[in-house]
């Protein structure tokens, strides 16, 4: 794929060449530690002709629009699959590791979650983008020592942008 | 701080309020197992009237334009510091703490440097931002397993853009 706005897609993101693009929707949030709640959600996926995409996400309150979460990296498309890294304003490193996507589905579960010194703990998380067509279906599964055996923490739907 | 195009300046970002723009210019990066090699360079902070900075970088040939380095992450301002947090497209992902900014120099040291099953190991890394009035100086070392000591990689000194 080429445009006349940037440099031709790397082969190595065939899978994923229907991420590229800007996806919006709502959300909604819950854990047993907390109260659930919903939000907003922009994801947007681009590439420079290299073989990984740059990805950027945000959440804000869909009432206030006031910013909720943030966080951005970037999804490698290596032989043995995906490497997914990524940084979060709440102090925040993953690493994530997952097999070739398939039909649009693109799982991963982190090998590292680090933090800085005033960062709550987290301990393990998975991912999972789902595309069909122009919907992209996000599900976000934590680990944290308040709940160890995990628990679904976020699911959104978000539509292709113009 | 206030503008019409945004929330006010969180306070905690005092220290950092000059950094808040973007600044672009050229650099040269050396390290004993490469060639020294030259860059251009564009590096951007932003905020959402959260105690953070949103970073983004990306380097290109000067020649070319062929892209080269990138990275992004958050730069939090806590009140024992800085703590920064960033992803690269090279598989690697680093937690860096850093004492607070004054009179615009921002120095920070990894306590985290992670990977993906094929980046290559960069085991540790320490950054040195100063700001004088628009001119951003950027210097970076690096310690790998070929360069068990460390050695200075990157310098780069970049203008604000208006």
């Amino acid at each position: 794929m080429s445009t006349a706005h940037g440099p031709a897609l790397h082969p190595a993101l065939a899978s994923v060449s229907g991420y590229l693009g800007v996806f919006e929707g709502d959300g909604a949030g819950d854990y047993p530690t907390i109260e659930a709640f919903r939000y907003r959600e922009q994801v947007s996926f681009g590439h420079v002709g290299k073989p990984f995409l740059a990805y950027e996400q945000r959440t804000w309150n869909p009432d206030t629009a006031a910013p909720m979460h943030a966080e951005r990296g970037y999804l490698r498309l290596v032989p043995e699959g995906v490497e997914f890294v990524l940084a979060h304003p709440t102090g925040i490193v993953e690493v994530q590791q997952g097999p070739p996507v398939v039909e649009g589905t693109m799982a991963c579960t982190s090998t590292v979650v680090e933090g800085t010194a005033t960062a709550e703990e987290v301990r393990h998380v998975r991912r999972r983008f789902q595309l069909e067509g122009d919907v992209l279906t996000v599900d976000l599964w934590m680990t944290t020592p308040e709940v160890p055996d995990g628990a679904h923490h976020l699911r959104s739907v978000l539509h292709r942008q113009v």
